[in-house]
């Protein structure tokens, strides 16, 4: 049986080009999804085998919600991650010129990356709120009456759903860039490559800003840096928060080790959420003495400090 | 000429009903907006006095949506905080039942919020995504062709669209509030009242974990706690963040304007978005080395030991 | 053979009231030296086998100079710390009646003590300054020509040397106690009693506030509490620095070792003066997360995340 | 009337070569003293005007006890500091030889910095402990029956007491120096130069390693390197500590008045014991944000913040 993978749906979704970086559509079963929630859920369920959603800077959508479903329930862990260029096509019917473009469907996360663009381009055009870019190429390709005339649509759905592109690489801001990441059941721990990333959700001992400083501490004392740290409330009372932290480097390193075995020791939750590639490969940066040699030099030191030799 | 006030429209949504805590509709004119980025732009552009949007936990959309169009351009200030309880009516046109509903519109984030409910009470439920709870129940009052059959939409909108209830207080979680926010033009600070936040966007001097210690440590030593701390990526190069921050107290207070004083020190960027009462009126914790009092003190030792008094 | 022990001398001393807690005179020869550094001396060069020396607040004279010989040079360990109530006699010849005293033979530090004693009960009495208060009770025993008529020594000294007290308990303040330690060659590490100290010396990395943070942070994220930290001066070159410290605890435990190893990373010197028994036998403070079995815990936890269990 | 200068005498000695710094004998009364204590008390009883004392890394002994006496009793506060290179001479009466020399005077602590010079050049020279070596040349200089043969004197002493030298420059370590300080009554600050020392004495909130981090943090936030900091036992009771502590900078200088604000609301006691000149004259490095104009910016940014100007 081929793997199966839970995405966000439908074909042509940005979503699907991360799914591809990982496996084809010949090598795996593709099973897409009304939202993140669901491919998450898939997962949990033995429905999928593994799921691809975004995990920041997305443009399809809650993200948070991810971060939020990783943290509660059956445990999940992060697998690899991909990057995705995002931009939008401007899409229609065959035979509609942007001169008669009044009405512009788009998801508002897209509305809003292409605010600018639009401003320039169709200045008057109007804002015809989608739950979903992709879905909005699919009611072009299958409907005559829709309350648009054109939709904001990532560049395989333009194909895909054979309509015509009226302007490429809409965005207000050329380099944007997605991250996605595949999840799936604990079990192993990807292979360190030395350009790696691990994902944690924490807990603060109380709400101090004491106490956020000495959860960072684990890491900063150990030569961990962080490459992203976010807040969410934990469930509904607000002025709680757990944290979601990306950290440079991978569990089986000792300083990594170190750190995780101090986030466990002085937080009242931690829940590891895998140790994996980073997608751009960029080895993480370590100072001479967080290095595996200096780790290990201070282990041996203790060890023979520990049986009487002169220290 | 009254007073006009942009806001997450149409009538009947949890945004209005916080609207409501600051002006009547007597004392005020409303303008509804189609998303959060449209009322603080019709701030700036002059079309309005203040906005009134979400800023945290909310299930009306993107709050992050907020948080980066505070964070550049046209100076905006918070001016006051409001809590509105969350919760939905299960709605549907006058003559359904229950047993009739099959397919449910909802914005994600509603449908996620009370996704247990509806597993329990409507097994078979199909959601139907919508990009606005209030607009699913208009649709419902002005259409017979919908693809759905109810909605999940705020209690007010029921009687505003003359809606029939099948479910009161759907939600998972009975207690969820959602904090929203007014918001105007500088000029002046509303008056310390001892229960005060102040907002703060800040970007860190470089990207490491000692960079954020850094920053943190300004509010610590001056015995300033943080209710809520955010990271959000900077433009959209990956692995770059602000962050946005909810400090306790007021900036005429002697500790937070010494930590303001720090953060503009360190950080390459920082800006003010305000000190104003906290919703729960909830008196800010002040550890004694950091009263007024003790501020005032060390302040005036100070000035004595520079000329010549003995310390 | 006996073990040998090499002290401050000659008979009568602080410290050999110290050696005397750790071997009496039938068990042991006793090798009383001019000073602290000859008797260090005398462990390094084989004469002795061990060293008693004032380690803190002593009396007698330079323990910095303790602290300095240790921290460079053939190593050497602590192996047991003693405290020893501290007062004086104010002891005289035969004969001698308070009111006949001019002239007081005392050790600047032991004046120092005893200043306010003196200045009400000997109120024009000249301070004659000795290097040695026992040499100054010797001196009384033998010579009749004296530059002084009587002298503060350690009450041991008085039976001693035959010689007559004015008055006991002499000290301004009541409770003096002075620490001693006994010393000896690395080679085996004093079991764990709960109840330990460890002493190091360290150089920062450099000479900034920062560097001494960061050699203060190994020891704060693991839980360690100082109870003692002192700086001397790095050789001749005025403005760097050593630390001496002794840190509540054993190398055997977890959090210790793990402060260890951190010092051993980022301080450039770190030498390793032992792991031994308090002397007040208080038993070490350990906060909750920093116990053996937190550490146990976090250990196990961070090895099975990494075979791939859930976490 | 010319100003009073205590110090510790007699002529000779290194202190008296510092206070040649301050004042010539021409324009000063000099005022020897016994030991640094009583050369601080007679400024304290108004004996004397002023007081020269060491400070650090003293030749001539207790430092300690300088520290222990500005920390309590009467304020005084350090007006300048001096350096006087450090290096003894070997001298007799006239007609001595090296080859002569069997016993050699000298201050336990003098003896300890030539040890490795005596043990070369005179293999079996005996130390005779004096309690000034001073007063040894003194000796030299009148009495024909001495239990030694030849000192280490400070270099001034040998033509002041008309002896032989018969070994200059006798040092283990050619270029060490010891840092003097000028001592007076508070009543006014001097002037800051660019190149000053900040001097304090404080207690800490509790014993734990937490209390000492947060005492530095009042430091490092405000950008204030420390050059020296060196713990002191609190009165007789072991384990409490005061910190003696020479920051880089001015009080008058913003940076420095903010540290020394947090210092006096986080530490029960605070002494602060003048800001001056430092001998070397090396101006204090002040990173780019916590220079003068970087604290007026703030300052003045919060101002305007506080009046309603945008941020």
């Amino acid at each position: 049986m081929l793997p199966r993978y839970a995405y966000l749906g439908p074909a042509g979704t940005f979503t699907e080009a991360a799914l591809r970086q990982v496996a084809g559509p010949d090598e795996a079963t593709y099973l897409p999804q009304a939202d993140v929630v669901a491919a998450l859920d898939a997962v949990r369920s033995g429905d999928a085998d593994y799921a691809v959603v975004a995990i920041e800077n997305s443009v399809e959508g809650a993200v948070t919600a991810v971060l939020d479903t990783l943290a509660t329930g059956e445990p999940l862990v992060l697998l690899r991650e991909m990057l995705v260029q995002v931009s939008f096509t401007l899409a229609a019917r065959g035979g509609t010129e942007l001169a008669d473009v009044g009405r512009v469907a788009a998801h508002p996360h897209a509305w809003a990356q292409c605010r600018g663009w639009l401003r320039e381009n169709l200045p008057g055009a109007v804002h015809v709120p989608s739950t979903s870019n992709t879905a909005s190429a699919s009611q072009l390709a299958g409907s005559d009456e829709l309350p648009f005339d054109a939709a904001l649509v990532p560049p395989p759905a333009v194909s895909h759903y054979g309509l015509q592109a009226l302007a490429h690489d809409v965005a207000d801001n050329g380099g944007a860039v997605t991250r996605f990441v595949l999840i799936g059941h604990p079990g192993f721990v990807p292979a360190p490559t030395g350009a790696d990333k691990t994902s944690l959700m924490v807990h603060l001992p109380d709400n101090e800003a004491g106490a956020l400083l000495t959860m960072l501490e684990q890491f900063a004392t150990r030569g961990v840096n962080l490459s992203r740290i976010e807040s969410r409330p934990i469930g509904d009372e607000l002025g709680r928060y757990s944290f979601s932290i990306d950290a440079e480097g991978h569990i089986a390193e000792a300083r990594m080790g170190e750190a995780l075995m101090g986030l466990r020791r002085v937080c009242p939750v931690v829940r590891f959420l895998g140790s994996y590639p980073r997608a751009d490969a960029a080895p993480n940066e370590v100072r001479l003495n967080t290095s595996a040699a200096a780790y290990e030099d201070a282990r041996s030191w203790v060890e023979k400090l520990r049986s009487g030799a002169a220290g």
